[in-house]
């Protein structure tokens, strides 16, 4: 038993028109129904009505909500801090603690840098050196497919280059309003961004059935109703996927591309989770290459602009807000635009364009520190494929919760059964059924997940989100502890 | 005599609608009229219709374009640099060569950080120590006037705090558009800004004629005509001023505020250059600190952001993206508003916030790092005082150069004679007769500085905004280049 003393567990008491994330700072669940939890009468201890303090059943909250790494106690890698601690501090270029190929990319990094410091502003497209790094990282990874540094454009985490192109790409009144085509289930940087620009939010929905398939009927039925009150011109793909973390077959990428490229729709490609991919029968493919390969009828015509960032995959750097974003067959009207628009901002942090660098410049074999950056990247990354396995496993003996395969990502995004006595419940709230959910969770357990609502997902169906970053023995933990829960909740309103 | 060879002195080739900062990778200027000077028939390195390495007379291209400290050569400071170096890489908090106080810094900071890691995530609203720091910092600054941490956001960079408010604040169709008053000259985030949001700009003139004073009947004059064609709601403030170098007297931010308390205005004041002041006549005042000496009538009704940032002041970090806002009197609808908007891009970059930690956290007097950090701190600031005097007298020595005081920031705008001759032959080229001035310059010279119109100024009167922040040997030669230049351009069209 412990106390809340001080944590805040606090909710928004405000309502708001935009759609926010689910992140913040201290726990607190963010979604669409965020607005409507006020109305819950659950003892929360910063509100003036109740007495700081209360009892709960649990030592300790878990924040299984938010997708952050290295606050769920995963390291950082040793190359990429130390990279940046030498570009931070070049006085440590003499130190024997650090390693002569850290050293290397540090002295190349800062001799692009303004005065060689981080200090500087860099071009607002991002740091020239670092832009080739990208560049060439592009095209190892998909299989010497060129990439122009032209091209590359550093951001401020992935989030600020998709807000960036939304934002040149969406104009327009009434009917003419610009649609912008999101998965449903989807990561809700999309819709808050939609509705701050006044764009429509086109909604197509991945397959449950089929592991969260993207399915090219659904997205043309989708397309041709939105035609009628709208002017869908952009398609956002995630993939591998959030919430959902499928990883799409090659196959229904070239679908989609060949969709893009007969409705003239613009991609929108989110692959930051392209190094979690963990089921074997899968394989990350950048909309990039199969669109290259597709040959140049696509490839010369489909504009496409894709996401990657520092703060997934093995590195799990959120906090540097790195990123960068690839265009291709962008209009010049638009990349110029793009780039005004950008240095109205003057640049992206650029610490966090050094270790983005790192990201796509890691030791080569001959060097130094690539023993030591494999074993920690693998290790990471085994350990992610390893929970993946174990909470689909655990979830799926749970009586009334149904979980896809964790192809990749960092989530699972199971189904659960809410029984008809606890939607009524939940209405008598006024709170979503799956916001009750989830609250009761946290309240009975102090586990911290987001309910499906604020992803969205089909009517009448409820889900949740949940990291699987805690380390392997509180994960399992925390399963049986939603395990218990679920049944305990099943019984009561049953 | 040298070659361009490589260095792009490109301008854009698209026209625009949003009106731009003035600061880029490459020396290009950006401004309000940047998009006709594509126009001007001077060779380009990087246009195809020109061959590369074409000669220029002169050695070296001086950016005096940006207010970009380390670029210009300024060195970091040490202290600031250990602690960010401390908190990326943890691993060093064992090795000698840190000081105990850095040590210090850094533990408190990464012991606010989740998982003690810079790469978490912090609250979209900043670190909380930091936000606690950052309010002492400002009951220090104003003579012990309370500051509360729950009304401090840290931002990415200033830039970042005064787009998000502003976005805020914004909203109507018509002639019910929110009316933002802006100085003109004015720094372009704002006009900008308001220009993304679809907002109506509404100009007061600042007085050249007495030091770029702030007239209040100006702004009463202003904010009347603008309420014929919009719902003029916010008024921005610049003190010290950028472009123009103000420092405001404390008479003049209270009639401001009594001005903002009568019409019931937003007050915005970007405060950035708040340690840079360097005459002797001149006290740097807060609006917050004037605000609450005023008494409870204003203190308890008047709206008021103000803005700071690592990027100016002694620190010069731009690059770190690193800032903080305070509120007061925040409506709570507008107040949740914000949190929520703030929280859809996640979070400010964490090293940013380190770095800003450190701004408003320096070492006490009996702390070991104390003395290097005044010794620094100082030596940067004496040297931009000495500059600003520099700077001042040169250009007053110039016939057709007139030049008010520096009284702070790090710009002199001096006011440049351009003879009808030379007027005519901007408008045959369709460019602004001091854009026409400025590329003359840069070509004759290599002396990068930004024409007035950029900024705004009265019609009729043309300027330059020109750093002063190259060493002091360079910025003498520079200003000998300016007075050269100025002669021979008088000459050559009178």
């Amino acid at each position: 038993m412990t106390y809340f003393s001080g944590q805040k567990l606090s909710y928004d008491s405000q309502p708001f028109a935009v759609k926010v994330e689910e992140r913040d700072d201290v726990g607190r669940i963010r979604g669409q129904q965020a607005a409507t939890f006020r109305r819950l009468p659950i003892p929360l201890p910063d509100s003036p009505r109740v007495p700081q303090g209360i009892k709960k059943p649990f030592s300790e909250v878990i924040k299984a909500n938010i997708g952050d790494a290295h606050a769920m106690g995963q390291q950082p890698i040793t190359f990429l801090r130390q990279v940046v601690a030498l570009c931070t501090y070049p006085d440590l270029l003499d130190s024997p603690r650090f390693p002569p190929d850290a050293k290397d990319r540090a002295r190349r990094i800062l001799q692009s840098c303004g005065g060689q410091s981080l200090g500087s502003y860099s071009a607002s497209q991002g740091v020239s050196c670092i832009r080739e790094d990208v560049a060439r990282y592009i095209e190892r990874r998909d299989g010497g497919i060129p990439a122009d540094p032209d091209n590359i454009y550093l951001t401020t985490g992935a989030s600020d280059g998709i807000a960036s192109i939304l934002k040149i790409l969406v104009s327009g009144e009434g009917t003419a309003r610009t649609g912008v085509m999101i998965p449903i289930p989807q990561y809700p940087l999309y819709s808050a961004a939609i509705s701050e620009l006044n764009a429509v939010q086109v909604n197509y929905y991945l397959d449950e059935e089929h592991c969260w398939a993207l399915d090219v009927s659904e997205l043309r039925k989708a397309l041709y109703r939105a035609k009628e009150y709208s002017n869908p011109k952009v398609l956002c793909i995630i993939n591998p996927g959030n919430p959902t973390g499928q990883v799409q077959s090659r196959r229904c990428i070239e679908e989609v591309i060949h969709f893009a490229w007969e409705e003239g729709l613009f991609l929108l490609a989110d692959e930051v989770y392209q190094d979690n991919v963990y089921s074997e029968d899968c394989q990350f493919h950048s909309f990039k290459k199969v669109l290259h390969e597709m040959g140049p009828e696509y490839s010369g015509t489909v504009e496409l602009a894709s996401f990657h960032s520092t703060s997934k995959g093995y590195m799990g750097e959120c906090g540097y807000r790195g990123g960068y974003m690839e265009v291709l067959n962008l209009h010049p009207d638009i990349q110029a635009q793009l780039v005004k628009m950008l240095s109205v901002r003057l640049c992206p942090p650029v610490s966090g364009q050094a270790a983005m660098d790192v990201v796509v410049n890691p030791p080569k074999p001959d060097e130094e520190s690539h023993q030591q950056f494999i074993q920690e990247k693998e290790a990471v990354l085994s350990s992610l494929a390893h929970k993946a396995r174990l909470t689909e496993e655990l979830f799926n003996q749970v009586p009334g919760i149904q979980c896809n395969p964790l192809q990749g990502a960092m989530y699972a995004f199971p189904r659960i059964f809410i029984p008809p006595r606890a939607v009524e419940k939940a209405e008598e709230l006024h709170t979503a059924p799956d916001m009750f959910y989830c609250m009761r969770l946290l309240e009975e357990t102090g586990i911290c997940v987001v309910p499906g609502s604020g992803f969205g997902q089909r009517d009448g169906t409820y889900h949740f989100r949940m990291t699987i970053l805690p380390p392997v023995e509180k994960l399992r933990r925390l399963l049986q502890s939603v395990k218990d829960f679920h049944v305990r909740f099943l019984d009561e309103f049953s």
